[in-house]
């Protein structure tokens, strides 16, 4: 193949992969689907980036840029075939500047890393996506990922200041700047950010950084009922006091995690997990604020702590949802559909409770919790992923959910992307104008091409599931 | 002509204006330019700006919204003549949903009457811009505007959750969400900002909004060196305390103030003024610090009050800077040039300095002042408009202050925008890919054009002063 020998003449054949294992493995990520590749480059920089794009622009081939490949909608599955971009070689952290706010990173440095860095300084970089300790920061930008404690510190959108970005037909462009305030002109930085690579290649990343907060405390709610609970979080946000975190779980969830973990969470219809960081002095105060508001909103039981071994433990319990939820269906597991959408905050009780209707109506079990403070749920259907039957009926559910979501007022993703698993159910208002900036930018399509706008059709396809 | 009966035929006859006081009106901004409208059209609501933009198209004529003319850039200015939109008059409130962290606002809607409204709630739009009295959010969105309490609360476009946008040929959008999250496509909602009616009129708002502070705290500061003033700054930051605002004078503003106001600053080489807001309890001790590291960075003396008169007493003074450096100069004014550059924080003390330095070398007054936290300085240059040499000189210096920022790795506006007056100074590689998506998106040049990547040559030209 021409490609392969100009990639290897360009780049070196240390950096370029095709045998049969690597186009398999590379066509995972982890999400439902499957592709297999054509070729793997493995970069060491942004002018490696820049020559594989131009080879891919010659040849109008596909180029998917990937970091750990844990995006849950098939971001990083090459489903027209083409380049893989393994960009994980690229994990340098190339400043660090307390004093200004910022930090410098290629695409491949790990979120947890990261942090472990900053920690030094007494900061942070606050995006928290569940996959924290394995993701990279060019896919949490490609993704907008965010995670729990979004509701306090927002999503990685807010952070990025600057990009290098490599562009078709193969360019190196610096957009955004180091400064923590920008207008001028239009933030094509933060156009990037969410974009799923359909646009240009992140090879460096400048972001804002924040101090690491003093102290936490965690307030764990127990509720005879979703609505109530789901009143407790209106309440506490319109008290004025913003949480660090702020998630909520149903019966199954409660159960699934009791069933499989040594937790020993309340065996009850809801429970809401309220942390609080800051000085410590202020958590006490709020705390007591958050347990009486609670209180007043029909919680029978709420505890307070601020042992670090005891928030760990409940912490645990919540992020335990996922797989235990795998391990409470027997055959079925759960699968990442409908899996991350939004809603306004005040909606989660009537979404919450429209979910569990459908999961009776369609007799198929969906568990749902998520991050209720800032109105971001997560519905995990569990099926046998081997009965075809089950699929068609999870993708009619996922249609129903979205129509309940719609009629909220909420968005199919609020974290996790668009990729594959989602595209049918994008906005169709926003598509128009998506579109014709992705002709202007990429006018061959080779950039991760047929995702999001471009899917057509069933989602359950290509499946991972043999 | 054509135009003007089918825009009265269309939106009525009481919403066009095209008498020549009326025209020659509305060709002001606050901006150093001036230039004559075509007409003026003042809609009540979307379907009016669709109409307006359907029949700007087909004639191919410019349009301009135009919210309280307070941009500093030109924005406003109807550079190419055509249609000025004034949205004063879509200035309704159309939602506030405390429980949900957001409110619905039109584009004419004032920042002040914003916040007024959501001040009973507890809560606030918080980028807090210098014009915040008379501006409108719609300006603010367009320019990503922000102010002194960026530093802790970010900028426009950090609150911007949804938008209506009527884009050409003339068809009403909504893009983005009323969610909290958002990682479902391209984010064109925040593209949008600060794209300065380039693209598309918006035409309603969903902002996010956030728990009013319970207290604030205002420590001053006054250094022998300016050098020292910046390491103060360096050294508050690095110590992970965030302000909530912290604003830097140099001598000459100090000056002026002193002699046109009785605020009595300290008579020295600058000063900081340090605020901090949060918990009653936590505002004692972060000031406490901030007293000890301004020493600790050399600083003679540091006040520090929370007494609510006072406190306005400082501001009054900082914000007393630029009506007191126009009156400092007798003949001499001071113009909207180069006044608004960021620069990485640590670099304030050389930039403050390289700005002093021209100053003599050009035997040209500048005032330096801004809000050093977030790296955001603004310069005022005193000439007498009526002098074109001394507004030839005036360019040079812009020039020659803009490569000094860009050497400093800052950036030629961080709140006011682009407009014309620093349209030359743009980062180069930006504009490339803006004028892909400014051709996307609007084909026909009609949307605000001559601005931003498309100014050549001068800017002291169209000057307002004659």
């Amino acid at each position: 193949m021409d490609i392969i020998e100009e990639l290897e003449d360009n780049l070196g054949k240390n950096k370029v992969f095709y045998d049969n294992a690597s186009k398999y493995a590379y066509g995972f990520d982890a999400s439902i689907h499957h592709a297999v590749a054509d070729v793997i480059v493995k970069p060491k920089n942004a002018n490696d980036v820049k020559e594989v794009v131009k080879i891919a622009y010659k040849y109008g081939m596909p180029i998917i840029a990937r970091g750990a490949g844990t995006a849950l909608s098939g971001q990083a599955v090459p489903i027209k075939g083409g380049i893989i971009l393994d960009m994980a070689g690229m994990d340098k952290i190339k400043e660090v500047r307390i004093e200004n706010l910022y930090c410098v990173v290629e695409p491949g440095v790990i979120y947890a890393q990261l942090n472990n860095e900053l920690k030094k300084y007494g900061f942070f970089f606050p995006p928290s996506p569940g996959s924290g300790d394995v993701c990279t920061i060019g896919g949490m930008i490609a993704t907008n990922a965010s995670g729990m404690r979004a509701i306090k510190y927002g999503a990685t959108r807010d952070y990025v200041l600057g990009l290098q970005v490599v562009f078709p037909p193969g360019k190196i462009y610096r957009i955004g700047t180091s400064t923590l305030k920008n207008a001028s002109g239009y933030q094509i930085e933060r156009l990037m950010v969410g974009s799923e690579g359909t646009l240009g290649i992140i090879t460096e990343a400048t972001l804002r950084i924040s101090p690491l907060p003093e102290k936490r405390g965690v307030a764990l709610a127990s509720f005879d009922s979703l609505y109530d609970a789901g009143k407790g979080v209106a309440n506490i946000i319109s008290s004025g006091i913003i949480p660090s975190a702020l998630d909520i779980m149903d019966k199954i969830c409660i159960q699934a995690v009791n069933k499989s973990m040594k937790i020993g969470l309340p065996d009850t219809e809801a429970i809401l997990i309220i942390e609080k960081d800051g000085k410590r002095r202020e958590i006490k105060e709020d705390m007591e604020k958050i347990v009486r508001i609670c209180k007043e909103s029909g919680s029978k039981k709420v505890e307070f702590t601020d042992d670090e071994k005891e928030m760990e433990k409940l912490w645990r319990g919540r992020k335990g949802v996922l797989p235990s939820l795998s391990r409470y269906g027997k055959d079925k597991i759960s699968v990442s559909l409908a899996d991350d959408m939004a809603v306004p905050i005040s909606k989660i009780p009537d979404a919450v409770k429209s979910f569990q209707e459908l999961s009776k109506k369609y007799n198929i079990l969906i568990g749902t919790y998520g991050h209720a403070g800032d109105g971001n749920l997560h519905t995990k259907i569990l099926i046998n992923p081997k009965d075809k039957e089950q699929w068609k009926k999870a993708e009619k559910v996922v249609d129903e959910i979205y129509k309940v979501v719609y009629n909220l007022g909420g968005i199919v993703s609020g974290e996790h992307g668009i990729g594959i698993s989602k595209a049918p159910w994008m906005v169709k208002e926003n598509l128009n104008i998506m579109k014709k900036i992705k002709d202007a930018i990429d006018p061959k399509n080779i950039m991760n091409p047929g995702k999001m706008m471009e899917w057509k059709g069933s989602i359950i396809t290509n499946l991972r599931y043999r």
